[in-house]
């Protein structure tokens, strides 16, 4: 059985999970409003161990200093009551109608110096608060046709933002990173940089590309139809997973946001399986909606659900790797061989071309890899079953 | 009415794609092998400019160095005279079951050794016919459960096999660079480097990138439900289109290749305007199926019908692009103001913090973008009614 | 070049459509409220020929009877003034969080019985007003957990609803049939009746199935990847096109409402020539958004967009088959071949079984169906190159 | 820990699933072909109940009458010898070129008699082997393009075809109903009934619809996105659950056929918990095909997972309805109370229109349906956490 939540599980949740107040496009919230401070408690003694904000959940849109300094103030005497940490902070770029052309690749060159300075105001929020990763979520880049959008440009426009931010932190010496959340579409028709990938590629053309990462979410990747897990592995492969969203969704669709394992549930196992062989030291940061049907005891349920399908996959997982017979099915299958190089070291391509001679393609390929048994290990494992 | 195709157009085919004989998961083939020396003389007779082919599609796969050296001649002959170029060259890693579990990137050893002798024998001929491009397409590479595969391992043996190519191009002083193509499933249930941002991200790693970039195909981003157009804008921003394959698709779902058009057509007809204004000068390379309810008559008909789409498209957005309303629409919706840095020249961080004081947030959303008209102006020339 | 809409066209708009105010799950409304009045007329001068609308559109929900009285009397007297008619009527059982699981099949009974009522009192001011067809939309009937719903008796309700429903139309001899719009998802994880099939299924088990048929939507169906024309074909095939919502869609994603045509252009065209080939009679109803990014002007020019965008395609599609290639090529592909019996008159099936003794199944499967050329014709027809 | 699989489970497999040889759109056969009289062996061996078949499977396509009979006579041999049971046959339409455009829908009259005739022919075996449900998959029924196919045309060719069916095995006094078993596309762009319901409301127009019902398969729906439990429950509540084709598929892709369970495991969860909750009494069907990567070793241990997934699903299942804490929560969320009807017992719909005067909406709508609570518990008995 998996022990309950703590600390050390490093589980934290935005304010706007818990606080969403389940409006969608067809229909009114059925939740009141929650106080951020109430939040903050309640997460704390949920388990959780931090909590992520946009500026917005925190100090309304438009409000003037007083009201900023008296909102961060409170926030952060509630965090420190409660004994959590903030591990992240980000920008609300896509809310009000200013921006609904984009925020860094709006057409519109006001907009975008707007939206470079919110952001820039939050960094320093977002320092004085502790966080180290600063999340860029740019759900309003894009476009719903081609003709409106020249992407070549909005990337420039893009890249442009991204260097004065790093630039920014540099010279403001923040120990902060920043960490890009791609997602394919909705609200826009077609989002820039729409994947992991995609975000991967921009990363490596600028400036300071040491400071910018990825903050992938599970549904985002999913509604492209895409393998998490193989993204969260590239992503770890280039050393850019700098935070993650977990959650749940049922394939190519609106942005369902469940609660973590509630989607694919194999997929969730495979990647806390990877997330904890691979070392990952970051948060376990869950940005998924509570169900509209849900009060707010719903929501509190659906927040303990979350860390707690966590910490059930993790053990299952744990005990995967354990077993003696996957151990064995694994080396069958050959999935540690692929750690050997291709080449042996020092040899040529002169001699690598005329080495094997006695290999026999058509006996290669009658063996079977044993991936069913693998498999259904796994499989077997995640429901407990062994 | 548009043109006739001619060399200028730079339209170029697989040898695979005539060739292709029909068979699919659930029949058997409905049309008889072609000849490839066929094949070339009717692209030529049809007005294409280039043909391109695995190795296997010449020099059937096991055959010993008589046969190689007669087909290879006899496909230069072919080709000369009837006056084609071969712009591109790719390696068969997909067919024989030796590759079922990928070639540079199988769990098995000996198997990644055979694969990547095969690629090397394949570039020397490639260079030999005076291909500039060699395309990968790594459609084995990947697996069907996360149990099976060490992502962040087959990436390191992806990323060895692209650096002893890079390096043996280098060193044997060919005029020869490297193309991937993306998929991101079937015929492996996930494909490693699924979409365009993966494989860009990818050749960000590797040691000799400026000779690898991507061969894009339309309908394997439309696979995973990405707008092509813009992926092709990522590709061009980031100087890696080296080529594109040219086809139909329907969405998410199993791999169609349709002729070019026959899929979404305004996403055609924006792919198009972006290659034409973008100056892109690669090769127009069609990679599609013939229905395999066609005879081979149906066969050339579809392979003029791809090139004439294009020409069609082509004249469509030319005169998208010289219409002055459009011209009008365009500054009004201000999609050239995005050209505009964000900051100006030389302005400080500091001084831009403080800059737009009057900046309106709510009035600036209240404007109207005038996205709706200039998406139904490309409609109304696309279909040829303005 | 296509004339300019008349009341001939029978084209209509909901109420909803134009007056959307632009918020979506991530945004503020962009636009301000629209009084419908000003909608009526300003539909008018586009042309438009009808106008639906929910309850709630014209009838704030929750209004006393006062308040209702003069807001149907207004709403009536713009119609008449307009010169519309009011061809189909519907009920909002989705925006109020009483819905939040549903109407007709909410787990709460008491939740059911208001909803029923809500339908009733609804469609006493639809035949007042002299709607014909009453539009259900089940959006909220479905679930995103399968231990929440039992959805063989959540369809005992459903069946219940619409038998009540049936039965009361026929008690008031009210000249209204309804139509049932499916959906796959959004915004239930899965919503009951999912597509044109399912609710072809559901109806043949009424009590009052003439009065009962469909109200299918462009961008429904495509959300699951479905052929819409394939599917109006079956709803016309089971004389059960009551209705339809013209909209644009880009595949499996979230609803886009985009304007007709913008989304897969090829079957908008496919679909407008089914409609006229089957001498469809009902309304050509647009149920779209316009864009978020668009201000009030953006919203008229696109509800033109729709009404010129379904004469082009119209336009285009007689070109297509008045053309004497195209009935030459429709014949060669035997596509008429198929309205003959496949049994001969009087054949018993113990002739059937012995005749055709030389048909030989080889030759038959070399025989090319020529589906490219057809296909390449009516794309050419569609940009107007022929 | 799941019992072993018995013949009193009622599994049943294709022959064609374990003997499929592994050749896909780009790759050769990687499996030996395997004798139909090893594979009823093994497969009993293994604890299954039953074996299915198409004709070609046992009869070579084009056979004559002496080898037909061989054949026949040696699969049913070892059928008895193997205590096994013939539940299920169906026909191939689909291998050989001359169904390319469909069987019964072929735009060639020749071919849609010569298609009937084989599944008469093969009706006759079926009936003679004991066989009860015939299955039809009519995977080649449809169109890559909207020109080339009169759709309305061809579901009067598929409905005759049906009654002509129909009325032989009324005639032929066989015990056989038939199940069509949808598909939305694979191997043609799009196939005629695409889905549950398609198939649903195309069986009502038949003429002796008692006789026809469903073979839904997992993976079939899941291309389309679509929630398999939910078609499941429809075509229970129709009554036209006649046979089940169980496998696993990751969403909108090509048709992947993996083992039962290794697709979304938690729909297969509430599928095995609906079918044993319905009482469900057909034949457990297993439709998949081994991993291309595997040999013969793992054909059988992928027979042999499928199996014992469902067992373990099974008892998962079962402990979750016997877990009084889910019985509490199912309550607090009435999912039971959707049994009731909405109105009440003679309860005239005057009457219902003026009840429930004290009825409010807000407070309704206030209220939690705790459905969170209900998955996770679903969840954790799954991972066999409770």
């Amino acid at each position: 059985m998996a022990a309950d939540p703590t600390p050390a599980d490093r589980f934290s949740f935005g304010l706007w999970t818990v606080g969403w107040r389940a409006n969608d496009p067809f229909g009114e919230p059925t939740r009141p409003a929650l106080d951020p401070v109430e939040s903050v408690h309640r997460l704390a003694e949920l388990g959780a161990w931090g909590v992520s904000f946009h500026d917005d959940d925190v100090i309304p849109f438009g409000s003037d200093d007083t009201v900023r300094e008296e909102r961060v103030k409170r926030f952060r005497k509630a965090v420190d009551e409660a004994g959590l940490v903030v591990p992240m902070a980000t920008t609300n770029l896509f809310t009000h109608p200013v921006f609904k052309d984009g925020g860094f690749t709006s057409n519109d060159r006001s907009v975008r110096r707007f939206a470079l300075r919110k952001v820039l105001r939050n960094v320093d929020l977002a320092a004085e608060l502790g966080a180290t990763t600063y999340v860029l979520w740019g759900g309003r880049e894009g476009s719903e046709t081609d003709a409106a959008k020249d992407v070549r440009a909005a990337l420039d426009r893009y890249r442009e933002a991204m260097n004065v931010l790093t630039q920014y932190v540099i010279d403001q010496a923040y120990n902060v990173k920043f960490a890009i959340e791609p997602k394919p579409n909705e609200p826009r028709g077609d989002i820039l940089l729409p994947t992991i990938g995609h975000a991967l590629g921009f990363i490596s053309t600028l400036e300071h590309e040491h400071l910018v990462g990825l903050n992938p979410e599970v549904g985002h990747e999913q509604m492209a139809g895409l393998n998490f897990v193989h993204g969260i592995s590239q992503a770890l492969w280039q050393d850019k997973l700098f935070h993650i969203d977990l959650n749940g969704q049922k394939g190519p669709r609106y942005d369902q946001d469940l609660i973590f394992g509630h989607g694919d549930l194999l997929s969730a196992f495979f990647l806390v399986d990877l997330l904890e062989q691979a070392g990952y030291r970051g948060p376990r940061h869950f940005d998924y909606k509570p169900l509209r049907t849900e009060d707010v005891d719903g929501v509190w349920a659906s927040a303990a659900a979350n860390m707690r399908t966590y910490l059930l996959l993790k053990e299952r997982a744990a005990a995967f790797r354990a077993d003696p017979d996957v151990q064995e099915a694994l080396r069958a299958a050959k999935v540690d061989e692929i750690l050997l190089p291709t080449l042996s070291r020092r040899e040529s391509v002169e001699q690598f071309r005329t080495a094997d001679a006695d290999f026999d393609p058509d006996s290669a390929g009658a063996r079977g890899y044993g991936f069913v048994r693998l498999s259904q290990l796994a499989l077997e494992h995640l429901v407990g079953a062994r």
